[in-house]
């Protein structure tokens, strides 16, 4: 099932089933609204697609596919290479991100999303997938200037809208294990891999991460970015396609 | 003011001033909750204070006293070194924070905290103060065996209960400009300096923070700790006490 959250066109927030033909959004009065809607059915392009998740924080992954580790220059890592991203990097399916000011060089990486269905704590590998409640897209927009100059990329990975997310929630069942992960940057394919390639497994990263801290309903766990990152420019467009999910599509502004 | 948020005997979440002799809480019908309470008089034991706000995220900054910058063997950094804490890092005033197991050396670091009252962006320090709501106490909570092994300290920092804070939310008259921050540990003091020792001023880190991202109320930035940060050991009482706000006070336990 691919889940959505979306604003109707009176601008109420509903969830609903985004449906196989991705033609048809299928509304049911959810959890998230005052008000007993009828069972509605839109088409995508009448409403307002919303991130799948409101995290309370976003668990990056770096370096989790070895291609990327190598074209950073970087060793493979012996455990996950962790960072934090907080709910104001949180953007949309079809946002305009307006990006920092005056940086040489703010990057894409096209990521798969966990996203976490319960609460909790010191989850075991073999029980890591009874708390996801499903997979999402992910660009972790990362601004390099900054980057590569601090300790910890607050200023690198934490900025505004840096978390691109969607469009939609997918049910685990929906994804296969070598998911094909693709980037294309104004129609031109810049990335492209396969889960299959992650360094750490999903239920390797839960495990690792709930070792150290409480997941909560709607955290996301972004799992790391395969080879072909590069730089962004003002009105780019940007889609992150991964096999079972579908397109999560934005564009970018300079200001 | 000092502006308390706090659970009554009924176990009802409420908000009130904690009155200046420090033995009388005053409730008053606040926001938060869904029943207009009358206005009720409380002693401070017979209540669980909460802490004084709800973060959706802490924006931390390291190295911001120049005597701890020379302990850690430190440069002074030209710009304020940040990094990020999750809520899952909140703990509470009188709580006793269960610490990681199987770790080496996990450190306290008492530092003022400062809590924002209106969501912002692009503060000019002119202005940075209209953004605050007030200041409290925080004891950064660092667990040095994985930071000092890690790129970004998420296990280091962003551990639960990571980031006691409390008691009160005391107004920016409330707290004077060369205000002394102490720590005490099992009642000797650890640590003792003064704000006058800030590297970068509230003003500076809220115009620096907000270039990158967006703060929401009830959002805390933790200035950063002055020399005498030193390891805790199971069953210890820690106090952080800044003139004018009071003293945070919370033991430890490690599993």
């Amino acid at each position: 099932m691919h889940r959505v959250r979306f604003r109707d066109p009176d601008g109420e927030l509903r969830t609903g089933e985004w449906l196989a033909d991705e033609a048809t959004i299928s509304a049911n009065a959810g959890p998230t609204s005052r008000v007993a809607f009828p069972d509605d059915t839109f088409s995508p392009e009448e409403v307002d697609v919303l991130a799948p998740a409101e995290p309370t924080k976003i668990v990056c992954v770096g370096l989790n596919y070895e291609d990327h580790a190598a074209e950073q220059g970087k060793d493979l890592p012996d455990r996950p290479l962790l960072f934090l991203k907080g709910p104001n990097t949180v953007a949309s399916h079809e946002q305009t991100v307006e990006l920092l000011a005056e940086k040489e060089r703010i990057e894409y990486e096209a990521e798969l999303g966990v996203v976490i269905g319960r609460e909790c704590r010191h989850v075991d590998q073999a029980d890591a997938m009874d708390v996801v409640a499903g997979f999402t897209c992910v660009n972790d927009l990362s601004n390099r200037d900054d980057q590569r100059i601090e300790q910890n990329w607050v200023r690198g990975k934490a900025f505004d809208g840096a978390a691109p997310m969607g469009p939609v929630l997918a049910t685990p069942d929906e994804v296969p294990d070598d998911a094909t992960i693709e980037l294309r940057l104004n129609g031109e394919t810049k990335q492209r891999s396969s889960r299959e390639k992650f360094i750490f497994s999903v239920p390797e990263l839960i495990a690792e991460i709930t070792t150290y801290m409480t997941l909560e309903p709607g955290d996301v766990i972004s799992t790391g970015t395969p080879a072909g990152v590069g730089p962004l420019a003002d009105g780019d467009e940007v889609e992150v396609e991964i096999e079972g999910i579908g397109t999560l599509s934005h564009s970018v502004t300079i200001p």
